[in-house]
């Protein structure tokens, strides 16, 4: 396996002449996260976040690496996704020294645009979209409530469990998600009941952006797969419990989860990452090893992801008050039975073609413990204790006005901590 | 339910200046559907299939409706798609119009182009791609090969189950379908196997091009679900059997299906139908009612389809000697338990957007008995019994160098019958 290496981009000591970036909780120099916003109404712009600015690419086109120009010049970042990865890591460079070099910055600061003053896009034009279940505490938190004695499936410690997901309803933080109408049936009714879901639930996932693509056909051998990994982003798989409780067998989730998907808009590219990587966690005793052809030393020594992830909440008595938002959870995104590279080798081992821009979800992220439970239907034990919020409100489920916030950061020492921004949205009533 | 009408376009009485359009089994001018070709190596076109030509309709646009002429300038049917119906009817009534006038031949026939040497693409930049469950002797079939006690699940009756597809590997007729390789778990093995599948089967589906779109967060009353509908194709919605055995609990089928699904070319508008449309069989006694949401008196009264169906098997002895494909089964399209109104209803119920081009396939459909059982699984068993061929040759799943062909005709007393076109693939070996 062939990771991105650390080097200068990286450096603790670099200083940007862009103010906002010196300490910034997400993007600061060494993070350089790409982005599609709008300055204004009518364009939409390929983006780096620096700080609290966002500095146009195409309109620097220039200054960068002559085999990225063309590929900046469109309104998605499919095109600079499925460039190699070495002209991937020229970009980088490149941003990374104009954006440190205080030369250049009367010609590169009339491109710099304040993010708070900017409306940020999907980045990509998402061909597929195929959410896994890696979170393996939350596979067994959930399992553990509909399947006392057998949480974990028999396929689930040799399979990658995955299902596609819809494309079309992927949106990124801000965009309110409308609670959806559709079918339950409480175990107490003769027949299915129809109307808004009673159990709106978010889902604490990472995304992962495929950068360059497979031929139908081929697979991308595990010792590949991170070349082929672009970058990452907060996903929040918001799910209607009560409709996938009824409508899931025999072929899996499906409206209970296609209403809506908000992503965080900035991708955290996998050169970025690199010195947050961190081993696999080892197996429990008596695991299974993953079979050959999902098996790495590389990928077990340096796979995982040394990211912190949140999920907070804020409802709209809080909001009333002035009251920040309160953290639900916290855990580590190492919570994963198998590691990103092994998500899309297994996708693509049957063939199945991935394209630059695909977006895959990790699943929910959970810990063993509550403190880190990425869903409320785990937080909640699926609706049967409150949980309690500092200003007497209770949950059990999602409450029309909550608004859902996911937080992530990746930390290690001696590297400066970069942050994913937020994936925020509210819940409106439904329709 | 507004449906299509009949009108001028399907009097039987119409004659084509095309010689081969006449008494063509698939193509008459009363069909008229469009697909989207290659006259030669670098070009994409849109046309619509006339006998056994390809008429250019992005050549011809100056003679067609100005309301439609900018959609049909593309290399896909995505704009056309979304044309509004009385649009997409001005187009139909035109080209029926211009292919019957003679006077009209000499302007027409530059640019009609042979079908056989012509390359056909996929329709539709596809965006999403849904596959649903409603063939009800399917699902009671492979119910009674895994649960013999209750092969129907309890949501069967009210709930048009389906699933999100993957879109990147749908491809056209004639592309060859490669055996994929993944996990399977024979019983008796301790472990999971890792290769080529042994239960390689096809599905006999029928396919749904959506026209109009819906909104995220708008739903797509049953009323309004036929204006949705721009046409339909066959489907084979490849399955490897052992691997779906394995893998689909508890998030339903994924590698077992997302290797290939091949679809017929051509796009057998709504419009073409309306001679053909049935009333939906009754359901059974006993059995519930659609819910509120997913009934429409004119949708039972005719929102069925008169299409027989068929599968043919030509392996690569039949084709060294020379036989002809050899007819697995046929029956009618309408053993479905929902109507394609219904199905698109429910998949938008909870706000999901459906967009122009998106492709929903409707499940296999099969009979009651096995003369139109549609896919190999039932027909075998589910591989305990063998299917015998009129060469000698035997069956319980795909062997490689098979070739699969899906065949479909719409009939009405009174109407010219129209055909589907092929959708055919031949098995290459695993790599």
């Amino acid at each position: 396996m062939t990771f991105p290496q650390i080097d200068e981009t990286h450096d603790p000591a670099l200083k940007s002449w862009v103010a906002s970036a010196m300490g910034h909780a997400d993007f600061p120099v060494q993070n350089l996260p790409y982005g599609v916003f709008s300055p204004d109404r009518d364009t939409r712009r390929i983006g780096v976040a620096i700080g609290d600015e966002i500095l146009d690419l195409a309109a620097i086109a220039d200054l960068l690496p002559l085999e990225v120009r063309e590929a900046l010049a469109g309104t998605t970042l499919n095109a600079p996704f499925a460039l190699p990865s070495p002209d991937r890591l020229a970009l980088r460079k490149s941003l990374s020294a104009l954006l440190c070099d205080a030369v250049r910055e009367a010609a590169l600061r009339p491109h710099l645009h304040a993010a708070s003053q900017c409306a940020m896009h999907l980045p990509t034009a998402i061909g597929d979209y195929t959410d896994f279940y890696v979170g393996i505490h939350h596979a067994t938190n959930i399992g553990k409530l509909l399947r006392p004695d057998n949480p974990l499936l028999p396929n689930y410690k040799y399979v990658p469990i995955g299902y596609h997901g819809r494309a079309s309803s992927v949106r990124p933080s801000g965009v309110p998600v409308r609670r959806p109408s559709g079918q339950r049936k409480p175990p107490e009714a003769e027949v299915p009941l129809v109307g808004p879901t009673a159990r709106l639930d978010y889902e604490l996932e990472l995304g992962v952006w495929i950068g360059r693509g497979n031929a139908l056909g081929d697979t991308v051998p595990i010792e590949r797969a991170a070349d082929h990994i672009a970058g990452f982003c907060l996903l929040n798989d918001w799910s209607a419990r009560d409709f996938q409780a009824w409508e899931y067998v025999p072929l899996g989730p499906f409206l209970a989860k296609s209403f809506q998907s908000t992503i965080s808009p900035w991708v955290v590219t996998a050169e970025a990452m690199a010195p947050f990587r961190i081993a696999q966690p080892p197996r429990p005793e008596g695991d299974p090893s993953p079979l050959p052809y999902l098996w790495d030393e590389d990928d077990q020594a340096g796979g995982a992801l040394g990211i912190e992830l949140e999920v907070h909440l804020s409802t709209a008595r809080m909001r009333e008050a002035g009251t920040e938002a309160h953290r639900l959870s916290v855990g580590p995104a190492s919570n994963m039975y198998w590691t990103v590279q092994q998500i899309v080798t297994h996708h693509a081992s049957n063939g199945c073609n991935l394209s630059p821009g695909d977006l895959l979800g990790t699943g929910t992220i959970s810990t063993p413990t509550p403190e880190g439970f990425g869903s409320l239907m785990e937080l909640s034990g699926n609706g049967k204790t409150k949980v309690a919020l500092p200003n007497g409100e209770e949950r059990m489920f999602l409450e029309d006005g909550d608004e859902v916030i996911l937080k992530a950061v990746a930390r290690a020492d001696g590297f400066v901590p970069i942050g994913f921004g937020e994936c925020r949205a509210v819940v409106l009533p439904a329709a």
